[in-house]
């Protein structure tokens, strides 16, 4: 295409063994082309876009220096992983990011055996190449063998407890491993800068241990302007809660901080680290998320995550909206019921703009808490909160929520504390693909005893759902919605707390009765529209509440129908199989019941618009029609063979 | 009773209050009283010793300094709570601990309000502490208010990424708060009981910033034994991986070590720390576990939990075992796979001898790994030596696997990586009540595609299903088996790999077929037994997997049957929804079948012994024969009503 970027050293790269043919000049001018290639790729795709500008020099600094992929790069959380995808042979279908049947948007190990370990959610990295560094040294996979294990992690991703149990297991195991810790929070001011250029060549010439010695000696004879310098560098760290002496303490070597876009420092270091490392080592390596384009450096996210944009201008191609988004419906109910009661209040685990607590976060600062990636604390957090007599929200997404799923069995649910669970991104999310999915949640919180488990059919609905959480102080509750945008119903002024355990008759029909739980009711209606055609009418109703079930409602409909239907945005063991085993144990089965139960397929379903994925997984409103005929055409045919 | 111990002083505690009125020497009185009947009462009633002997002093400095229940003291773990008991009004039931009706032999807040947090697993204290605090500030239960918010944390759980995300958040917020660090890893040496003697008396004396820089400065002003009883203080701590620098990096001021045996330093310092303490505050109190009762301090597990026992000779009274455990035949089948296979590995969460794996630790050290009380890592490690072309068990109790859950998911399950999960505790666990229920892990698994679910029926069972999983190297396997001893079967040489996704059939019968997954198949045969006697013979077969269901099983079952009967050790939404689901696909309901699942009741179930919990979840012979008889009584009297 015409707008693509000049590239002639990065077209002679088919795959990383080919960066071995550069000079370390040459491979500043890979870097360049490759950021230019990033920018160009994501500008009509959308996507990720100021980490993976953050780590171009890293990523070529890593594969051209290591052996990729004998030696294992883990890449925490992945979504800035569109520039090692460039280098390793999918530079062909880097401009199918997050589409259907394009390039996942994160590392996946079906991908390519450059992605030795897939991510998408954050702080596992270290575990995983402390799995591989265990497995080289007994002697795991022989075939090919195993080089060095390295995870590149951010410091944010790093602040998580898992990262720091990994670091704990890896600094006492001492096996050779190399963690990049990736810390873009700070622009790099030129005294660091000069700092860390004079040290790495120290690195570079001379024996790693003496080096360090010689290193940590340097700053107190540098002059006031550096000493200034590394303070900083210093306090940054301090202020994510972990400092060099600490790494030291978890039994990690410690080399940094260094500019992670100077190929200058990046190369030799991190040659003298693959040369001499002899146990853990730590490469703290700073850099900028958005680094090298205008519009990301100045955007306030960095270009986290963008639509398609103009490369020139920056410009984002946002779709325009039809309806206000779940998540802003949430986060403004919210505030309207932290408005007129004290005790409402607000747990995010660093997701504020995510899910909507932006906007608590700006009015009652005072009572929102962002804990950081950190979802078992948060939890428990919340926990305590409503123990000490307050009204928690706590707003993590449905995939998100799996980190704190002990936290809400023993913390929330056995101590039935009425911590709030306002579960964003349920059911399938789209571009961020299986990763993301909110698949679960249902089955795992419908089992556990004394739980208020809701899902949002609308944006109203949902409304209506925040306020029924927080005039619910007799135990736990949780309401879930999806990604995106509403359906574009009538508002209500305000949410006007629902009964608990009661669904709602949405329209009258025979033969057949369809119980949605959540989002699907749309399809369900598109479908019945379908069915009219066709003479047939069915009865439809909103669960609204998947625990406790609206006993009442299920058993009429069932009585009433020669069919019996239902639908959730989940896995199977959540809403119909709590319908199922109240059918069962009410007899109701007993002298026969068409009951079907469409549930998400037993598959992990790839990335694609929601509406494709739901496709996929066959509960779009043709799906419904043809579960309809299908269980009615049964119906018509005959009697199953005894 | 007669053997009951002389406790003149505590006779007088009927509430943590009336400790106000004893001088320091009685309050050292008071300890030794309560000493001496924390071991009476658990040499009757069996449970956590060594944790509890530990607290002793702590507990009673705790209490007659703060003023609970206004003061919140939240207890980590809380298996260290029976003198915590013992002088909150339970005294006169302490020996009904972990009976049935009983007290719990953890904190529980529907006991008492004296437990204002309840607990069993680790790590969760300091930010439920955290959450009473902000509560405090922010006007939370305003009618009697909320004082101190003081977390007691082990060294062991202090080492969990949650207790990590806690300080995190902690340090960072500023709140006041109080954590006490119980490190009980370490024998205290005269020289640092000096040294903290005199540091707790000028901490008593002196502002409290002051003193801390004063405390500071005093080791190097030391004499040599002293020096080097700090350092060994010092080195204890860099073993857990945190020390004193990094508690005050993470925003905490930092206190100790000092004696947690020493009433002459824990209570001034505690004084001073409730006087002047401003905000998060660590207190580091180095206690030994077992303390003052020599069988505990000499047991090699300091006592850590124990059968009913006799006071002067530390004999315990165990009931002689007719069978192996479960836990026992894992451990020795996986040794001798490891024998055979080098890639078998293994991957335990500080819990070696409860899982088994201290016979692997025992003869293959190199491929045992215990990570310590870090779930999230463990799972995730585990994924990365199955990457890296390892053969590992991921060895979990059903109950701490939910710490890992979006490890399992994302890590493993989205992967297909071929981790081996051995899940001990699986279904009611008995003493350990509520929290260490093994119940919803076949739900939370089974809805993971590509997952292999089985659980074991018998012991013999479980030797077949660990050859199965080492053998499976398509994907991820997970078995599940009960606490305590198998059912005395006759045990094979060795495991032999199952088919997958292949049930048996255990006896041919008519009418019903009872379908059971796990080990209430004892149970089940028993009530065939009884049911023979009035002309009853139910078909029975071991479902052996959740998933992949054995289709062509139940089919064909509930082809041939007017009814059939799930049972399984599991909240609802595992095994009887899938069964449910797979019914429901293949039309079965629609003419009719008396179909039933029978799983854990919709509530969290008290301790007593497994045989009792069971009953009042209706899962025991008796409830089958009913369930049969109710089944097939309906199938004669007539028909559901349309």
């Amino acid at each position: 295409m015409s707008d693509r970027p000049d590239t002639p050293l990065l077209d002679q790269v088919q795959e990383p063994g080919d960066l071995n043919k550069f000079s370390d000049a040459e491979l500043r001018q890979v870097a360049h082309e490759l950021r230019a290639e990033t920018i160009s790729a994501v500008s009509q795709t959308g996507g990720h876009l100021g980490a993976g500008l953050g780590v171009i020099e890293l990523t070529v600094a890593l594969h051209a220096i290591w052996d990729a992929p004998r030696d294992r790069i883990v890449w925490d959380v992945s979504h800035q992983t569109y520039p090692h995808k460039i280098l390793t042979g999918r530079r062909d279908r880097i401009r199918t990011l997050r589409q259907k049947d394009g390039l996942s948007g994160f590392t996946k190990r079906s991908e390519s055996p450059y992605d030795c370990f897939g991510a998408a959610h954050s702080s596992t990295s270290i575990s995983a190449a402390l799995g591989f560094a265990v497995a080289r040294d007994l002697g795991g996979a022989p075939e090919h063998g195993i080089g060095d294990a390295i995870a590149v992690i951010g410091d944010g991703a790093m602040s998580a407890g898992m990262a720091f149990e990994a670091m704990n297991n890896a600094g006492s195991l001492g096996k050779r491993l190399i963690v990049i810790l990736n810390d873009n929070d700070m622009s790099i001011a030129p005294p660091v800068g000069a700092f860390s250029n004079y040290l790495s060549r120290l690195y570079a010439e001379e024996p790693f241990q003496e080096l360090k010695a010689a290193a940590k000696g340097m700053a107190s004879l540098l002059p006031p302007p550096f000493q200034e310098g590394a303070k900083r560098a210093k306090d940054m760290l301090k202020g994510m809660a972990m400092g060099g002496t600490l790494f030291e303490e978890l039994g990690f070597s410690y080399i940094g901080p260094i500019d992670g876009h100077d190929m200058s420092q990046l190369l030799p270091i991190l040659r003298t680290v693959k040369a001499r490392a002899a146990g853990p080592v730590l490469v703290h390596v700073v850099t900028k998320k958005g680094k090298g384009y205008g519009p990301a450096e100045r955007a306030s996210d960095k270009g986290h995550a963008t639509a398609k944009f103009d490369v020139i201008s920056g410009e984002q191609k946002k779709a325009p909206s039809n309806a206000p988004s779940y998540t802003s419906v949430f986060g403004k109910e919210l505030v309207r019921l932290a408005g007129e009661d004290q005790r409402v209040c607000a747990v995010t685990a660093a997701m504020p703009d995510g899910t909507g607590l932006n906007l608590m976060a700006e009015r009652y600062p005072s009572r929102t808490f962002d804990v950081g990636i950190a979802e078992q604390h948060g939890v428990t957090f919340a926990a305590g909160l409503a123990a000490g007599g307050m009204r928690p929200f706590c707003a993590i997404y449905s995939t998100f929520l799996q980190r704190g799923y002990d936290q809400v069995v023993h913390d929330v649910a056995i101590q039935r504390l009425p911590v709030r669970f306002a579960i964003d991104r349920a059911g399938l999310v789209g571009a961020d693909g299986a990763t993301h999915a909110g698949s679960f949640d249902v089955s795992y919180l419908t089992n556990l005893p004394g739980f208020v488990v809701m899902a949002a059919a609308d944006e109203a609905e949902l409304m209506h759902m925040v306020a029924t959480a927080a005039a619910h102080d007799e135990g736990p509750i949780a309401f879930r919605y999806p990604r995106g945008e509403g359906a574009g119903v009538d508002m209500p002024d305000k949410g006007v707390p629902l009964e608990i355990g009661k669904g709602r008759m949405i329209r009258d029909g025979s033969r057949v009765a369809i119980l949605s739980y959540g989002t699907r009711l749309k399809e369900v209606l598109d479908a019945c529209e379908a069915l009219e055609a066709r003479g047939i009418r069915p009865t439809v109703a909103d669960a609204r509440f998947a625990k406790p079930l609206d006993r009442d409602l299920v058993l009429n409909l069932a009585a009433d129908h020669e069919a019996l239907i239902t639908i959730e945005e989940g896995a199977v063991g959540g809403f119909g199989s709590h319908v199922a085993q109240l059918l069962a144990n009410e007899g109701v089965f007993d002298d026969g019941l068409r009951f079907r139960s469409m549930v998400l397929p037993d598959t992990f379903i790839d990335q694609a618009s929601p509406a494709d994925m739901y496709a996929t997984a066959g509960l779009n409103a043709p799906d419904i029609e043809a579960k309809v005929l299908e269980v009615l055409d049964v119906a018509q045919v005959g009697k199953r063979k005894a």
